[in-house]
């Protein structure tokens, strides 16, 4: 089957052998090994796995974001792993060797950083900041940094240095999208991989669960912080995401 | 009174001001603005002050251990703010403006990298680490890194790069010069500050209090570990590393 024909078909049909299944995506082998079906679950974790839920259509919400932002980056010459959108919470993607890290970039103080250098949520960062962490579950996801990575030998210098210049042009083209639909983007979560030709690109989700998105006018958290924090209308903020990105499309 | 002078007073005579007191060492003014004297106390604390405690005459050995090792290092090239040592648990440094971060190198997994990346005590690192924290008591002392510290404004790129280079050269040296003690240099934190003339400088104590120092051959610890772990012959460990240097000294 072509990737045009795949697309169309019903996601049970192409549904092979599963290869992976985290805390809110689930990737399963198609009969073409170079291409993965990736499922958005409505399952939501929290602090290392302590809370967990269901955001009611959370997955359809995710995977139309995210196939929103990934065509966008695509658009703009970011080499992403996504393929298309398919019917209601799949997307098929590029079947990459992931690096085992994640990129964390950050405009403004939130969550974790806040806590850890003891800054007011909220504050602008003088200059963004660029954070990497193992993806390790039973450790809870370590931060490294360079010389971990290489001396863990997860990547090679060229790759890391690849996936920085990736993460900080991501930086600019999302922010400046998204706040064509009002958002500002606080920080966000980036997992890269290498493609069959070498090629890093990135390889993950843009949505309200590895995003924090705010109203650029009121503040108001759009993102799973809304999860977190038991803010409640939860579901309203990922379908609100999806609404302003739909309606502010270029 | 001219630095030679002032290195064989006591101590009292030129004791000022007193500028800044931690957990193992003190720091007064002289009445050359400088010049500063700096204490090295019994006190020992660990797990962020939580255990805290005594090491009888740590004081003396750590003045001692650390003017060896700060002298050799000077004399290799490396710019230290170490002038002398004055009798008992005193030196004479040079009064620098330190950057308020913290680098750590780690040749063996140990510690706090052994736990947070779940790796053995005693792993040889493929290639050596380098770790940044931010100088915060109150937060614990939290890992940074370079992005971190350009968005703080702690240093300039410039002068990060000068500490980095400078902690890599510390890293062969000692290592060179512990392993003629049959001491292994396992991990070390190190603190940099700038002097009036804009140069870059090792501004900390190298002793068993801030380094991990392993006996070479039967991988015995001769470091604040005894104290932490509660391994006991503590201040056996700390005369060990100065009889070693002492007797091993080129």
């Amino acid at each position: 089957m072509k990737l045009e024909q795949m697309l169309k078909a019903n996601p049970d049909e192409i549904r092979g052998e599963k290869v992976y299944e985290g805390k809110a995506k689930a990737l399963f082998r198609t009969e073409d090994p170079s291409i993965l079906l990736m499922e958005f679950k409505d399952d939501a974790t929290a602090f290392d796995g302590k809370k967990k839920g269901t955001i009611v259509e959370k997955g359809y919400f995710n995977a139309h974001i995210s196939a929103n932002l990934n065509t966008y980056l695509e658009g703009q010459g970011i080499a992403t792993h996504y393929l298309g959108l398919m019917r209601d919470r799949f997307h098929l993607v590029r079947h990459m060797d992931m690096f085992g890290l994640e990129v964390v970039v950050r405009n403004i103080a939130a969550g974790s950083l806040a806590r850890r250098l003891g800054m007011d949520e909220g504050t602008v960062l003088p200059k963004p900041i660029l954070e990497h962490y193992l993806k390790a579950d039973e450790l809870s996801d370590p931060w490294i940094n360079a010389y971990h990575i290489a001396a863990m030998d997860l990547c090679t210098p060229e790759q890391l240095e690849a996936m920085e210049e990736l993460a900080w042009k991501i930086n600019l083209l999302l922010s400046e999208r998204l706040e064509r639909a009002n958002l500002t983007l606080v920080d966000y979560k980036l997992e890269f991989g290498v493609d069959p030709d070498g090629v890093v690109r990135l390889g993950d989700e843009i949505t309200p669960d590895t995003c924090r998105f705010w109203d650029s006018t009121t503040g108001d958290k759009l993102d799973k912080d809304r999860f977190r924090q038991d803010l409640g209308r939860v579901e309203d903020a990922y379908r609100e995401v999806l609404d302003r990105l739909t309606e502010s499309e270029a």
